[in-house]
């Protein structure tokens, strides 16, 4: 395609990155190339330090560089609730709210049959160790209000009440702030079945 | 904002990439950790060799490996001709029409006064050298038909015909406005053999 291999490998390479098309592959290529050497190299070691040095909390399952994270290590967290996100970001929102003081479990994914993406995956069996160890006592359920975010609660939700642990879901409703006329009538269906 | 500051570090590194804001590099940053580290090492060795091996051909200045491309040393083709182009993605939608046989300028950008780049940034001296070599006899606009492409078409040719030099333009069956990597191949064949 190109006059040089090594800047056909590289928009290769740029198109593993999801939502990279081979158009805005080439584009960064060039960019990099032509405008940018410093952040190519720059990005280059970003990718190897972070591959080399980033791991799973052994606690809560999210990305650390350390054993356990530092949220897992902080002595002011309510250890008795554990809240049960998709992702990194899904927890940082829900920090954001400055709403939570207990602890986390990060699943870094959903169940997705379509995708086959099956409780292995995601690491339930962890998160049943971690909820089960005598000291969890309400596992809050924040995954998202999507087909497979809902799925994924259902099933995690089903295994631990059945082994004996209080388990509750974020409510559903009208988000603060819009107006009735511009919200989906799922979302004013369910904020009725919902209301209190 | 992570448990990880080389995450943090790999999210920053992402955004120096062109259309890339916070929301897309945390994805891809997440993506890659948790899917795909054998696509991040891959991407960082290519981006380093890339960034090692990379330069510009002495003859049309487009990126390449070797001293001179494989474009500039193909013997077929006609030296009297000489089509100047944006970019290789433009150089490389005039070769898929297959109507043109001479040889290339790549500018590697374009005159945009307003972000600061003028003629020395686009090594136009390169190409006011190359193209009174004797050899040329017809130089070939080929800028986008965009407001900075138009002004850097009307620059060279300006300075080109002062010297003596058969100066075409692209003929105007390209839609004005619109980039050449996303004309469709028969309006840029038509365009070619209309040039005046
Ligand atoms: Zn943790
Ligand atoms: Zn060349």
């Amino acid at each position: 395609m190109s006059n040089a291999n090594s800047l056909d490998a590289l928009i290769q390479a740029l198109r593993r990155l999801p939502g990279v098309g081979v158009k805005s592959a080439s584009r960064m290529a060039f960019h990099l190339l032509q405008h940018d050497r410093e952040g190519a190299l720059h990005l280059s070691q970003a990718l190897r330090q972070a591959t080399d040095s980033v791991r799973h909390c052994a606690l809560c399952h999210t990305f650390t560089e350390a054993e356990v994270c530092v949220t897992c290590l902080d002595p002011q967290r309510d250890a008795a609730k554990l809240c049960v996100v998709e992702t990194p970001a899904d927890q940082s929102a829900v920090e954001r709210t400055a709403a939570y003081k207990g602890r986390y479990f990060v699943l870094m994914g959903k169940l997705s049959p379509l995708d086959g993406i099956g409780p292995k995956d995601i690491g339930l069996q962890k998160l049943f160790d971690r909820a089960t160890d005598g000291v969890v006592q309400e596992v809050i359920l924040a995954t998202n209000f999507t087909a497979e975010g809902e799925a994924t609660a259902h099933v995690i939700g089903e295994a631990l009440r059945s082994r004996g642990l209080q388990v509750t879901r974020l409510a559903r409703g009208v988000p603060v702030g819009s107006e009735l006329e511009y919200v989906d009538l799922g979302t004013i269906a369910h904020a009725l079945v919902d209301r209190r």
